[in-house]
């Protein structure tokens, strides 16, 4: 029987199969798949796969990374909670994905699902989880937003039905650019450092929530794809884009102390836009879709 | 006679008028001005002047904001070195720019003077100054680089011949992107909390590198804004855009703390390009003059 990091690595790398699958047969084209491992004598080992299609006719940018690392001694602030694990060894892994597709009219989405080992050595290894998935649309859809909601509802409602309320208020909470008094996009659910139920249920948890991306996403992704849009919405994609950047540079945790950690760069920043814009007070028509976005979409509201 | 804040005050926007004078007639367009003011309840009192080109034939963004805001108390960061001052009232005040040039043979370049000015209610105002200049190019060209930091040594030169070498150190020190183990660019020069001449010659220092500029920047900008350039060029700069985003939004003090303690986002963001690229593990080829980039310009060296 594989050991509980085991089975979570092997159903990792699994999701992240089926994911990169799914996005090939959406875009019509192929991923790169890039293998790495970190050099011996740097502070964590470890090593992980990258699979990133660029450039597609569906999507202008779409990373799906796995990566799995270890360390001799977990970091004071993973165990504040948890003083018999302090100094434990350790190994952290995870998918991290970002889709950034050509058409303003597809949202860009994001998930995450990891998990932390703490390996005392003469002990049973200590298991934590977190993650979620948020959509972030460029011109909002109610019905887009709803069914993208209800996924997240439906994939947390086995494990009890505060999850969905809580891990929601969460992604409202932690996607939020403070220097711009606004949400990132549309919410979806957030969860960290997630060991309420045992070994067994939280892992389903994990589970339930990484296999409710596909369904989550791709049926918003079919019906806008073939949208038609011009300069001007190509324009406010670009531009909001810039938002994108400025949230996971800025106030993303795992990206913003990634980079000044040593982790590796060219992963890490797998969620960055493939082309964004900046410009000194844009302010979007009264009345237009654009408007829209800011007073009825990127704010805090029930979606259910 | 002026306080002395109010000297220093004075040549800022002195400054800042010479300097947007000159970009409207490199550029043949109008600056936007806006000005600025926080309200009343916000933390730091303060007001300002945002000179903005967008857009225009040869500067595709290129932004020269004043500001000076005051405080109730110095915070404790600023007084560890001068006790005598802790809590002391402030006023802090300062000019700053990035040209961001359209064509891809002119490079981008920054410049920042500042002073904090320590109000004791019962003593004169204590001073300290920062500031610097920096010049990060796409293609590279070793006559710019020598000129540039020629210009900035020979600024330097009449407060002591130590200056020049001292700052350029900190300079290359400070624009480094430590995740991407690149210098930004070229390199300049760089200081901060500067105190150790009287104030009179330390702000005679700070007018020479902030007089310094122009004859700095603009031999070079003229020399190649009709260096005639394609798609590769446009690209290979975008990309390189991409650098600058990084370094001010991971590693920049000013913009990383201003953007998560309440500054003016839109006046901290002018130094965000028009338009940055992100790309998977771009590498220029062997031989190239991107390859000679990275090879002979964005790395510590010695130009003069």
């Amino acid at each position: 029987m594989p050991s509980q990091p085991e089975a979570v690595g092997d159903y990792l790398r699994g999701l992240q199969q089926r994911i990169v699958a799914a996005l090939e047969a959406a875009d019509g084209t192929t991923c790169v798949r890039d293998a790495w491992h970190k050099e011996p004598g740097e502070p964590l080992q470890g090593s992980g796969l990258t699979c990133i299609l660029e450039d597609g006719p569906l999507f202008e940018r779409a990373g799906c990374g796995f990566s799995q690392v270890r360390g001799p001694k977990l970091p004071p602030s993973a165990t504040q909670h948890r003083p018999e694990l302090a100094g434990a060894p350790f190994e952290a892994m995870g998918v991290s994905l970002v889709f950034h597709p050509r058409n303003p009219y597809v949202p860009t989405v994001h998930m995450n699902v990891r998990m932390i080992a703490a390996l005392p050595v003469d002990a049973p290894p200590v298991c934590w989880f977190g993650g979620g998935m948020d959509l972030t649309p460029y011109y909002g859809f109610e019905d887009d937003a709803v069914h993208f909601h209800r996924s997240c509802r439906d994939a947390l409602a086995p494990f009890g039905d505060d999850k969905y309320p809580r891990f929601k208020k969460w992604c409202d909470e932690y996607f939020f650019l403070k220097h711009r008094n606004e949400q990132r996009g549309i919410g979806g659910i957030f969860f960290d450092d997630f060991a309420e139920l045992e070994f067994a249920r939280s892992f389903a948890m994990l589970r339930s929530v990484g296999d409710a991306l596909l369904p989550a996403y791709l049926p918003i992704m079919e019906r806008r794809r073939d949208t038609p849009y011009g300069e001007r919405e190509r324009a406010f994609q670009l531009y909001r884009r810039g938002r994108y950047v400025e949230f996971n540079l800025v106030w993303d945790r795992g990206t913003h102390f990634g980079l000044q950690s040593g982790g590796r760069t060219e992963s890490i920043l797998l969620s960055m836009p493939p082309l964004a814009s900046w410009a000194y007070r844009q302010q979007p028509a009264p009345g237009s879709a654009e408007a829209a976005l800011y007073e009825h979409f990127i704010v805090r509201r029930e979606w259910l």
